[in-house]
């Protein structure tokens, strides 16, 4: 390296790689060119420039920092880098506050309180080029991104990468899961030292030494790659973009906005969890009355494949057959569900169905499946059908197909859809502009397209969707509430075949981290706990029971067999009662990975239902029930694990099943066993 | 995720993705295809294939597990990924064991001893791909590559990412330097566990908990971008190939090979400097006579613009201007060193030289510099100009007139050129087939198209190359001997304006590190001890003349000013006499980042030179002069720390010289200094 002219410039990026002081030495210190300060006044964002124009963000909270000063910009293919020579040209400052409803959620209404800087800068002639950077702040965490205002400079825009840092200053430790890969973001969560992190998927959630919660995550992933972090040095992580198969990351036109890049940030796991900042930053609803978009809990032709008593493909084991198919349709209607999945259904399950050679049909069903008359039947029985499409990542076949898919189903009345992109470890077939295929990952810019595009379509037949293999949750179901759920993370079914299965902690890692997001399709409610070959789960039946509250999702499956339920219908009674949407959600304890309880409140009762699940190890939480109505009594109706329940021995189907009249002022001692959990129903029962 | 069909699939990376062991399922089990064993039967490799063909190899080392199952395969964009299904057609096995001449290097003469396994291996129907790995297995470590055939199925090759793995079994600590960005690879090398590494440049070097040491590179990168290792989980590494501004990262089209992985392992960090394997991984010289080709000592007009005491672009302290540089010609003549490297004599320097705005003239002097009069001057005194290209990473701007630049030079008789490439942290600018230019990584598979080219097309001019800001190094001296050097690590231009100067752990930290890769134009031999307003540098007098011996090069700039060599006369003898061309190379001690004891033979004489550094400890080394020939006296001229030198207080500059008879038999004592060193001449005296 030889220059003296930009020796400032080395100094500088010497100084932040190093995480140095930049001491008394005038020349590399930063000018702070503005701040803005939470609507409480807790959390401060500032906003620096370096001598030669190169900006950056700093985090501060209660007075500590909490993100180091951290470079902001992009690389671009088609034109110079846009991260340095910046001034500000204009900057302003607003508020906002106002409360919205949702049409299902964790609540029906959600506040949205910020304050918001909006900084205009420009960079030093030749360049000229404009670019906006806003900030909101919330008292629950903050949320950023870029603005590209169309300009002559700059109107096409390439970017090979995204400069944006997140340099965390206290050490922490993370829970995270590997990030850089494309399988179906089905990687345990792992915890380590934040300095240990390679390369995470987000959300990713830190605890600083002072028990501080942060989440690191993005709101809003349209037409854009997903981004993961990559750990640079030390506690340095950078964005990186998935990138394309065909040219840079990102290809878009000016003017467009990029994802907000989001820090959610609490005292406590459990203030993490309450917060509704991803969804704030999303924009409201488009898609106008969505009164056709039903939140159910639904069974399915499922986890008999997992447990292989029955196959996806033709053959004597088929099991999407019309008469076990009606055999889950009069289990569903006698129980109270309010749909049936049937997966398997149609043309394609046989040979290797994943990847090059998925070759599925989205409208013939196998001969053995009568789809009309199972349709009708379902009406009948006052049950509806949820269809199903499994692409097998083969996105070019699904696309050409998708509007007949959709078709069908609408003109057959099934109102919800699942959809999968199983892609085995490597990448979706999209379709080419020149009617060639291309492989690129489901991540990438043309991957978040995709999805969203399944989703838009959809909602123009009154369908609902949920993702499993998705792109990660970004708080779309704001905007497009018929996007209903999402796998993304590893389910039930690793508990079927998994090696290893789902550990012990998997539940009280995911309430923190993946579900920071949104919902999860998580089918809990596997009352045998047994997997393939009877190997035990990693589970008592409350925690089974507990998880339905626990794990969010508008659409839930309960999984298990329907001879497995005939056979538990104590514990099954908790699966029928409870209901899948809220009026209002409390977190009442909470450590990552740990355990956690969720009491929520159901949206068409007064009822309410905790849930609580803990780790390996036994625990006492005291429960204040201080969130009933004061002036109501309630009737407990509790779900809870025997004296001897462990996760670990034949005791874990062990469950006390006792009710107990209760009011706001009193306290429950919530006893989990090992690997275990708590249910609790709470039904007003007076005044 | 949902599927049996892909359940062994899924189990298997699930058990590699947490390391278990697959123990006793033996669906799982991988089948172990075949293996090889080094020459001294010490190292050995297994390839194995999974029950869905998926490959991955093992390295044991005197019967220890060294990298646990790794994986291999590409991800492509134009076809499904060529990573499973894989069966074994055939394998050959083969032993290598020549030596060859180095027209200029560390030693004269390179042992090649290898054994080599060729496995072809082909994709079960439909797609019938084949693919050879070969693997060859040196007593001082593997090297593999894949072999794409041409065939009907892949004859264009579009590789997104590369699915090589690196899994170290045992826990180990990492110096590394940070990958994934193309700031020159100028970032501060770090000592972390492995564990912590995030992207890593290669080459990186590990110590295990039991003292061996492997580097992690690649050898004969040629048409294919640059591989980082970037850290998945825990200790386990994948390249990650840096992507292309255009499309995938690689585009070729087969018959092709890529460059070799390359493990060099060694039982202590001075066995794993003494491997040759990288430059035995490349092919032999295609240049034929190369004898225009001089390694050589220089002196520039370099320092003093470091300094700030003169500029690169014109003005009243322009430093290439002819009175100037006739002085350091005349200096350079009566002091015995065979070339001037002048920077600054072309016109660009003026404005912002880097990125977009960068218009270099490689034919245009400035006005106060006579270049052809210079040339003729410098010829006349028996000296040689040394060229100058800095691009600015301008390499569209560059290739127009490289013809030209390199024409003008020749026709000059100036026969080497010293080339940059500074981006600033960006991205360099490549011409477009469009007639536009586009912005990318220097590391990229065009990037190393550049860097090679520069050097080809010189090689037509009889012209040498010394790249700063290169791609790194992977040993393609040796069939393109006229590459004579690069930079590729932070040179001595840190100590005069960096903040942090350079370590004074950094040369222990590069010989086993950057040096592993090859020779870097590190410029030492700053007498002075000082950078920019007498900021005092890390290091003794003593270790500045070590570092001749211990940092290699074949061009090797004396650094300083003129008025600093003229002030220390006595340790300048050193600097005059060293040579920079080897017989043989001995590394006698070292410990990475601790210290490091070198010996090297003259190519040209009888002498022997040793180098000896330490970091910032005080140590006392006993060195053996069993490498003389012991039917020889010698005369030990030795220039060693002052009793009190210490590079943290003013008698940095202490420094004893002394001559001492020696023999073969005898031992001597290196006594280092705090950031001290010693260098010894072994001047053959009689028999």
């Amino acid at each position: 390296m030889k220059s003296f002219s930009i020796k400032i410039r080395l100094l500088r990026v010497s100084s932040l790689l190093l995480g140095l002081s930049l001491g008394n030495i005038s020349a590399w210190a930063d000018e702070t060119l503005t701040s803005i300060t939470s609507p409480n006044q807790l959390l401060n964002v500032a906003v620096q420039a370096a001598g030669d124009g190169r900006l950056s963000y700093t985090v501060t909270r209660r007075g500590k920092t909490l993100i180091a000063p951290s470079r902001l910009g992009f690389l671009l293919t088609n034109a110079p880098q846009l991260d340095a020579g910046f001034k500000l040209e204009k900057q302003s400052l607003s508020e906002h506050d106002d409360t919205w409803e949702q049409p299902w959620g964790e609540r029906h209404f959600v506040r949205n309180h910020y304050k918001e800087l909006r900084l205009d800068v420009v960079q030093k002639p030749p360049f000229d080029r404009h670019l906006t950077i806003v900030f909101r702040v919330f008292d629950d965490g903050i949320g950023f991104r870029y603005e590209f205002p169309d300009q002559a400079q700059l109107h096409e825009v390439k970017i090979s990468d995204e400069l944006t840092e997140f340099v965390v200053a206290p050490a922490a430790t993370a829970w995270w899961q590997q990030g850089g890969e494309v399988w179906a973001l089905e990687y345990p969560i792992q915890k380590t030292a934040l300095s240990e992190v390679g390369m995470a998927n987000t959300p990713m959630t830190i605890r600083t030494a002072d028990g501080t919660h942060i989440a690191f995550h993005e709101a809003a992933l349209i037409d854009y790659p997903s981004m993961w972090l990559r750990k640079v040095t030390g506690q340095k992580l950078r964005a990186h973009l998935t990138p394309s198969a065909t040219g840079p990351a990102v290809e878009r036109q000016a003017p467009f906005n990029t994802p907000w890049r989001t820090l959610q940030i609490a005292d406590n796991a459990a203030g993490l969890y309450m917060s509704d900042l991803i969804l704030n930053l999303n924009e409201p609803n488009k898609l106008g009355d969505v009164s056709w978009v039903h939140p159910a809990k639904y069974i399915g032709v499922w986890w008999e494949m997992h447990l292989e008593k029955s196959t996806w493909g033709a053959g004597p084991k088929h099991g999407a057959n019309t008469a076990n198919v009606k055999r889950y349709i009069d289990f569903a209607a006698k129980q109270g569900f309010q749909g049936v999945l049937v997966e398997g259904w149609n043309q394609g399950w046989d040979g290797n169905w994943v990847g090059a050679e998925a070759n599925f049909s989205f409208t013939k069903p196998y001969p053995d499946f009568d789809l009309p008359g199972l349709s009708a039947y379902a009406k009948e029985k006052g049950v509806n059908l949820i269809g199903h499409h499994e692409t097998g990542g083969h996105i070019a076949n699904y696309e050409a197909q998708m509007d007949a898919g959709y078709q069908l189903y609408a003109s057959l009345g099934i109102n919800s859809i699942k959809s999968g992109y199983v892609t085995d470890g490597g990448t979706a077939i999209f379709p080419s502009a020149n009617g060639q295929h291309h492989f690129g990952y489901t991540d990438s810019q043309e991957g978040t397209r995709h999805y969203l595009k399944a989703v838009q379509e959809a909602a123009r037949y009154h369908i609902a969707i949920d993702t499993h293999e998705p792109i990660k949750d970004t708080g779309l179901r704001r905007t497009y509430p018929n996007w209903l759920s999402r796998e993304g993370a590893r389910g039930m079914e690793y508990n079927a075949w998994g090696n290893p299965i789902n550990s012990v902690e998997h539940e009280a890692n995911l309430v923190f981290t993946r579900m920071l997001s949104g919902p999860m399709d998580y089918t809990p409610g596997i009352l045998s706990l047994e997997g393939v070959k009877g190997r035990p789960i990693n589970s008592t039946v409350a925690k089974q029971l507990a998880s339905f509250v626990v794990i969010y999702s508008p659409v839930m499956m309960a999984a298990d067999l329907i001879e497995n339920y005939e056979k538990f219908p104590g514990a099954f009674q908790f699966i029928k009662d409870v209901p899948t949407d809220w009026a209002d959600t409390r977190v009442l304890h909470g450590a990552v990975g740990e355990y956690a309880t969720i009491a929520r409140k159901d949206l068409h009762s007064n009822d309410w239902y905790v849930g609580a699940i803990t780790d390996g190890k036994a625990r006492t939480l005291d429960l204040a029930l201080d969130f009933l109505d004061p002036d109501k009594t309630y009737v407990a109706e509790i779900y809870r694990d025997g004296k001897q329940a462990d996760y670990r021995n034949a005791h874990r189907h062990d469950i006390i099943i006792e009710k107990k009249i209760v009011t706001a002022k009193q306290h429950l001692s919530l006893q989990l066993a090992p690997g275990g959990g708590q249910a609790i129903r709470l039904k007003q029962s007076g005044g």
